[in-house]
């Protein structure tokens, strides 16, 4: 049972309605979920890009020197929330939050991205791994000192990376469909 | 000028609002920003955990099996939207978007914690460097195979953390004031 006081915070917290919006958009060469590599590092040579709204344009003040890039943006193309999902290196369920599915709560999608060049109200870069015009949240520098953690362990994830292999199941063409 | 079928689609997608929902709530020991590392590696010996509702307990299935995840919550302390801050690392202003300032768009933050164990709906964790009561929107796996950069160039951050220092200002205590 929780402390009186954490039941009542998380009772408070969770009438909490959260409004957001798009701050930009994002353009790149996928039109269908298929075709999407499962992490834009498999698919390097893949270029895109995205705009901010004019407002936003001087938050990108600085963004040109790092290498890399965190994007949050919105998993436009799911309308569904599920609890476990069979990813798509594997044929195993496993819960929502250790996979990175788009059929989460709140939908929010998350990208480290290769940083090419700042051009106005436009960020170009690769490392690509979403549709074609995802609603774009909040972007933020990725910083190795932080962020970059070699060490980890990746649970049911490690295996399909033995020996520094790419994984066969790449691409998500080589799966049976999207899940 | 971008293309007619791209401006469509940003004002199409500008007029979206997006609703979301805490999926529960992140209790820390660190009830005042002032208090807060400006990132969790800088105390690693602090923890913490976070309860999700009910009805996302099964979702939290395989986590235990990774070394970090992401937490992504809301800078439930900041009401305020700036283009540019000032980071706490140092007196020069930056772009919103090229630092983690919590006065951003949207207000989304994201932090990698070291995973220490799940238990039922909770999740124990340690490098910590958010708000107690802190309201939580998803949680994410870190794959070390994606999200790992260690080469990466960071721009105005690198020079506080040269020859593997841990930058003199590493808590919020030693700057002026909260920004």
């Amino acid at each position: 049972m929780l402390p009186q006081e954490w039941r009542f915070a998380l009772g408070e917290t969770m009438n909490n309605k959260i409004e957001m919006e798009p701050i930009g958009l994002i353009h790149t060469p996928y039109f269908e979920h298929r075709d999407i590599p499962i992490q834009g590092r498999f698919k390097p040579e893949v270029e895109a890009w995205l705009e901010v709204e004019k407002k936003y344009e001087s938050g990108l003040m600085d963004l040109e020197g790092f290498s890399y890039a965190i994007l949050l943006y919105i998993f436009h193309g799911s309308d569904k929330v599920m609890m476990t999902g069979r990813p798509f290196l594997e044929d195993t369920s496993h819960g929502i939050f250790s996979i990175r599915s788009p059929h989460r709560p709140n939908h929010i999608g998350l990208s480290v991205v290769r940083v090419i060049c700042v051009d106005g109200c436009c960020l170009h870069f690769s490392n690509v791994d979403m549709l074609d015009k995802t609603p774009l949240l909040d972007i933020k520098p990725y910083v190795s000192h932080f962020d970059s953690f070699s060490d980890a362990s990746n649970g049911w994830i490690d295996k399909h990376f033995e020996n520094g292999k790419t994984p066969g199941r790449a691409t998500r063409k080589n799966t049976k469909d999207f899940e």
